[in-house]
């Protein structure tokens, strides 16, 4: 007899929350009841999990004693709306907003620190990290075998999908009225979006950097608890529907040797590495599937202490729904 | 009275070419004797210059004595197989492609190393570097008016007109295909092109930098004549029509103070510095303008001596043509 936990989806009607019905479905979850749940707005409407139509409730006044664990795949201020009353149900929180901060729901991938879990009991919560972290923590987790890592300059081209659906039809409309030599009004976006790259993807604060720049860096930082890792981000956005592309120069403390780099990435766990030559896209090769894909892996021309490589991931899979259910199988583990 | 110069243009029927016309034209450019050259094949086409129709010639059998300068826009194959017969003419030669080595043809932006023309008679040879070197030079100059940069790290998406005009055709046949749902095979790129981003835009070596990659490094090192410098340079193809889009991180040898290094960017020639909170895109900034935008301009996260930049600009003017004709200009003064 295999045990089943019942279970909440918060933002079930967004993008991640239908990738996370999907993966729970797919890797046979043992999942008991599942409760859906979403803005008002989006109250009323049907999912199909495992044949069945379940209906989607509103968050507000939904009682979390009812479950034991409640992936929060909504606005950061959903999660800090419910977070505490979800502790107080005695059930665990899987969080993909980042909203909390890291003492109170650790950022974990699987494969990079399971560890952190050590210690913790019931209710748990998790933070899931942002999609670049996770996709460079896994390919760094691989690299720190091999070599010290001191510095990263990250690059991110973040997908219009990271705006969620609404950035998918945006894109879509502006590339249609373009090429019919029609003039629109950008929506979402700030400004034409079609055949552009937008240097920045949110509000930049005050030293001008954006709110996923800082998350990004924080959350590598934490995943492997070195705060002397020195991060640099940038994200931008592409004229892209589905899928992170990133660009990574890493600073060793020594020489890299490749071949055992190579290796090391080849035995990872979560990585697929594209041969010399060739290199992978979020087209054909990342979206839709769990691996990250790596590839153009090189030594600096000027430097055999620097590396470069280029990353491409699925945002809404390993990225993000991906992750957060394997954290969900984590904790089974630890006595959910 | 104004001496006027007889020019050729060679690669004249490529969008280079023609930029190279028009700029010509703008300027006021005291050109005498104007001659179109191409390939054979593009010979006997008509270009407009000053309102007059010119006939385009083949390159082959044109005898460089009739000129006093020759432009060279085409391959690095056409630059090599005329430079020797140009240079005995006694023909002055500035040339695009790159295919010269340094000591032969200096690489030269104005606003940067005017002075490596000191000691050079005619008849002159010059490089007017890559497009994206030309960019990263002009905001590197400024910078080190402020700070002693150590280390750049450039991660450049190239718009698909740095494929010539059949790049531009492809994108839009692609996106075209794609958005009536019908499915195609790529052409010119060795994948999908339309919504998706490529990690290389030519063949990788054996250490698996592309030529171009490579050929920044140099021209970079070259214009600062300063071989410490560790540059580091990664070109992905992006689904966009004409201008480069570069981020580019810099690391300084000690913590860099942002005002004054903005007042450097501000009152630099060349370059357009926008608003902080604001950034500059190819569309609606750089694309048909000579300035190089850059935006965004912050310190890093953990390190106060990095500092991060957005920098679009028009690759096939101040990239390349605007540069060459400046070059052409420079030439002038010093007795072409």
């Amino acid at each position: 007899m295999t045990s089943t936990f019942d279970i909440a989806i918060v933002g079930a009607t967004g993008s991640v929350g239908e990738a996370l019905l999907q993966i729970l479905e797919d890797r046979d979850f043992p999942v008991g009841d599942l409760h859906l749940l979403a803005s008002s707005e989006s109250a009323g409407r049907t999912l199909a999990y495992k044949g069945r139509n379940l209906r989607v409730r509103a968050v507000e006044g939904f009682d979390f004693r009812a479950v034991k664990l409640a992936f929060f795949a909504a606005d950061q201020s959903v999660t800090l709306a419910h977070a505490d009353a979800v502790r107080k149900a005695g059930c665990s929180l899987i969080d993909l907003s980042g909203a909390l901060p890291g003492e109170q729901a650790p950022r974990v991938v699987p494969e990079v620190n399971a560890g952190a879990l050590e210690g913790l009991e019931a209710p748990f919560a998790l933070t899931s990290p942002s999609s670049i972290a996770v996709a460079v923590a896994l390919v760094l987790a691989a690299l720190r075998q091999q070599v010290q890592v001191r510095r990263l300059v990250i690059d991110a081209g973040l997908a219009v999908s990271s705006r969620g659906r609404e950035g998918v039809t945006e894109l879509a409309r502006q590339t249609a009225e373009l090429l019919n030599g029609r003039s629109f009004e950008p929506r979402l976006f700030d400004r034409q979006m079609a055949f552009n790259v937008l240097a920045q993807i949110d509000e930049p604060d005050a030293q001008g950097h954006g709110r996923l720049e800082r998350r990004v860096n924080e959350d590598i930082k934490a995943l492997f608890n070195d705060a002397s890792l020195n991060v640099a981000v940038s994200c931008h956005q592409v004229p892209v529907f589905f899928g992170d592309s990133l660009n990574v120069t890493v600073q060793a403390s020594s020489p890299v040797e490749l071949e055992p780099v190579l290796a090391a990435l080849d035995a990872a766990a979560g990585i697929e590495l594209v041969d010399a030559g060739d290199y992978p896209t979020v087209i054909g090769d990342a979206v839709g599937q769990d691996e990250v894909y790596v590839g153009r892996v090189r030594r600096g021309l000027d430097d055999p202490s620097e590396l470069t490589l280029w990353i491409v991931s699925d945002n809404v899979r390993k990225g993000a729904a991906l992750n957060a259910v394997q954290l969900g199988e984590l904790l089974i583990k630890h006595h959910l």
